[in-house]
């Protein structure tokens, strides 16, 4: 049982969820709460370290949770878990995980590219989106926020660990995206979206929320999309924008028609 | 010019900022930022009060923008404005706008329903979503957060100003979608929303984050419609969902096809 906030595992996750440099040397990142044990276990992936409260232990799911996870859980008090947790509200259990990319398929089909998206709730939501939209991978090029990253982690649920996410240099990206059509979302002036063929090999290109898309996503891009606004909005929300996108190469691609 | 951090007018924006029953009281709620003083000009609103930085008030779209605003601007310093501002880096202009909700329309054809949407962020996007889809309205049922939030508010940015927006009882949803089609979003086991007629009159009732959709929701709905996802993810992200239903509806509209 961990009872100090000041022992060394509490400052070594600690230190997980705040550096990033850290993260890749361990090549570990942390996961919290009842929900994400579901996807470990689901995915039968086994942690580095598991931290647990008294209550959450105890509970039905708990109990089912921690037998399937396979790896003894290490009891800490309330009070140590808050100061573990990077959340307002401390979860019942924490674990380390071992970064383990998916390997990059060799032929996707639908692609995802972000440049430059800083916003770790946006990045969350978009890799929850592609995963469950059937995208093959995401490319980050420069200037994204790390997906380990703790918020990140947090509003992608699991999609990390079943999804291709790789960083990349625009050349890798030009490389990665040869004979696939790359279609950079933009607020006006694109082709309208339901008009695009989404069954063919795509990229959806979403630019960064502060400045939009640079001159090398720009450069990357062979088409330009745009959803159509009924109304004097400005622009989407960079998440919202992206699901609808990958949702229309979904519709189209399971009914088979434009 | 406002120089001190306890001139009255400070409080008084950051208690229409904190304050849900002062903001109802006095029929007014705080906007922030050059982004939200264009939606003000564009949407001819002239606000009960301007407060500007030097700097934001000598640049380019500042001085256009005040004149477009019809309002003699009251200068504060940077530390004044950081004072009175809800977010982190603080803006040039901040407005106080009278509350002025767009009239109910007669006979709608596309709503959003939130029951117990109580993230800002959240409601934000479905607001702005709604809005550049082409709905006629919102309602918004018991245990949503305050659409006048200053997190809704600026995550919705002007879709307070053009769509109708209300807070109803269930009772009153219920009279005010007679005839309509009201789909509830679950994330399993719906119909799949590609093959829904979103042509026909429709609502969209989307569930709150912490519980899903109550028994009142439950009860209001005339189907339950599903995203369909290729992969094990658990749910969608509240907003994401009604943007993605909210946008197939509006492209079954435009292109007159399922």
């Amino acid at each position: 049982m961990i009872t100090s906030r000041s022992n060394s595992q509490v400052k070594n996750v600690r230190r997980l969820l705040s550096d990033r440099r850290f993260r890749y040397a361990e090549e570990a990142f942390v996961v919290e709460g009842t929900r994400w044990m579901r996807e470990l276990a689901g995915a039968s992936i086994r942690p580095r370290a598991l931290y647990v409260t008294a209550a959450w232990s105890n509970g039905p799911e708990g109990r089912t949770l921690i037998a399937q996870l396979g790896v003894e859980p290490v009891p800490v008090t309330d009070e140590v878990m808050a100061a573990m947790s990077d959340t307002e509200t401390a979860p019942g259990a924490l674990a380390i995980v071992a970064m383990e990319p998916r390997p990059w398929p060799a032929a996707p089909s639908l692609l995802v590219i972000l440049d430059a998206v800083a916003n770790p709730g946006n990045m969350g939501t978009i890799l929850r989106a592609a995963s469950a939209a059937g995208a093959d991978g995401v490319l980050l090029g420069p200037g994204c926020v790390d997906p380990y990253n703790p918020k990140v982690v947090r509003g992608s649920m699991g999609a990390i660990l079943r999804l291709p996410v790789r960083s990349a240099t625009w050349p890798d990206i030009g490389e990665l995206t040869v004979g696939m059509d790359v279609w950079l979302a933009v607020a006006r002036d694109g082709i309208d979206y339901t008009v695009v063929d989404w069954r063919r090999p795509s990229a959806i290109l979403i630019g960064g929320e502060a400045h939009g898309a640079g001159t090398n996503a720009e450069r990357a891009a062979t088409g330009r999309v745009t959803i159509p606004m009924r109304d004097a909005t400005e622009s989407l929300n960079a998440a919202l924008a992206a699901g609808i996108l990958l949702f229309e190469a979904a519709r189209q691609r399971a009914t088979g028609t434009r």
